[in-house]
């Protein structure tokens, strides 16, 4: 494990990441001291209740005073306005990075807001449960899990160490750090998982409108597919309508092929054609194999995600 | 737990389902012999080696001889061709079942090939891994999950005795068990199952056919939602692509559905309606703990499915 040397971590937001992030950088020692605001006077109150952090600022400005890391975990559209409210209280030299799940619109708002003389430094670690708020947060959120980290185009000699204290913060909360181009993060995660959460959202929504199958029937035959589904549609509500609003191009373009796939399946169904259904569901069990092989499947089925020890 | 009363069991078709039945009803005590059948010499060898039969036979006719329940686990597309082949050995007064996903076709299949004097019961556990084959299954398959009974409409007296056996029979397996219009079920299992599925196969397939994101990446940042949707997308594709096929006109139109609110959600995107997102997305979130109080959650993510110990 690498060694993190940040004297002050401010976390901006504090809900299932932000306080993860708290949670995973005490335990690790990847902080001395760590501090934290929320735009909400009650989950400010319920944060000092945890005692996860060792301050929590009424103020945005005070937080980020002093800090040589400010993560802003709010929902991807409150990091934008979070960034400029903090911005004042700035240090020079400070890394200014996020957990969005969208790089490109959260990296050019931070960048927007920040004052020269700062590292903007967008990061996402790729990691969550369908649970939200302070209390669902936990140390072991990011082990073994990648964080991706989008630089952005600098000619400062400094930017490339703010960098790499940012990987080395994270390596320290136990993730994989992977640099991108945050236009390609864009893609990538349209592909792993905005499409999935809203095609997850969708078919809950379907199921729930049918008339000739009451919703009573649907929780109790859940176990033949659909319950995997109704876990991902529990996200949280707010974050995922601001994902897919900031990363609209690129989710638009995968959800328009996964249609065009849909409906040749459709077809292929009202046809008859069994040889072509047999094929792709062929394919997509090798694909499987490869999801195993990569390393991101785990002893027990965790729907992709380290789960909060009960 | 009540009591079974099959003295000899015949299951036609030895994967998953097949020598889970098996295992259990050994385990269970819920059949005095167990004999099995299946169409692959090379099966019959496995699960002879396996040894969790008293007895493999290389004939089908021979294998449901004297037998006084038979269970077709064979892909359901297969399950009427090998009723037609048993039939000639139907014992008068035996139970004919199975447990295809689909209940209107396959009951129909099954009640063309019976003989008068046996009692054609069809049914359907909902449980099942995304593993395949004789040596997948396992005895606590069915532990705690529902299996759903088609009775057929019968003026036969012994009619109402037989389901209460193979009711009996399921419930020693550990499953609880419901009966149902077939039709009705078909619908059912098209939206909590058979749609689930179709969607998975489809967004594995989509998300492979992408030029401007390796499959390698699609593996490695899969912990984000996707890796969820390969898993189902493992499942048999002999069978599915036969589920798809028998049931096409319930799937076709739950797909239909699913696809225009998709549509609706695209162009909630497209033009920025927030408010429509996070009011579906708040709704999902409501219909999770649904599940949840439904007791179709286990204390650890299963998928739904109950899993083979390891």
């Amino acid at each position: 494990m690498s060694v993190s040397d940040i004297k002050r971590l401010a976390v901006i937001g504090c809900g299932l990441i932000g306080s993860s992030v708290c949670r995973a950088a005490r335990a690790k020692g990847a902080a001395q001291t760590i501090v934290v605001y929320d735009a909400s006077p009650e989950v400010r109150e319920r944060v000092r209740a945890l005692g996860m952090a060792d301050e929590v600022a009424d103020d945005p400005v005070a937080a980020v005073t002093g800090a040589d890391l400010v993560i802003f975990a709010a929902p991807p559209a409150a990091i934008g306005p979070a960034a400029e409210a903090c911005a004042r209280g700035f240090m020079p030299g400070a890394i200014i990075s996020d957990v969005g799940s969208v790089k490109g619109a959260i990296g050019d708002a931070m960048a927007a807001a920040a004052p020269p003389g700062v590292f903007v430094v967008p990061g996402h670690p790729i990691a969550g449960t369908e649970q939200s708020g302070p209390e669902a947060g936990f140390a072991e959120l990011f082990e073994g899990r990648w964080t991706i980290l989008c630089p952005r185009p600098s000619e400062d000699a400094g930017y490339p160490v703010a960098v790499a204290r940012l990987s080395a913060f994270w390596r320290a909360l136990g993730a994989q750090v992977e640099l991108m181009d945050a236009a390609h993060h864009d893609r990538v995660l349209a592909v792993t998982s905005h499409l999935p959460h809203l095609i997850a959202y969708n078919i809950v929504g379907t199921a729930a409108d049918l008339e000739e199958v009451a919703e009573g029937e649907v929780m109790k035959y859940s176990a033949g597919g659909f319950r995997d589904f109704t876990r991902i549609a529990a996200s949280d509500p707010v974050m995922w309508r601001d994902v897919f609003l900031l990363n609209k191009d690129a989710v638009l373009e995968v959800l328009g092929r996964f249609t065009e796939d849909l409906q040749a399946l459709s077809r292929a169904i009202r046809w008859g054609e069994g040889d072509k259904l047999e094929a792709l569901f062929t394919r997509t069990r090798a694909i499987r194999r490869g999801v195993i092989a990569a390393g991101q499947e785990s002893a027990e089925p965790n729907f992709g995600r380290n789960r909060k020890p009960s």
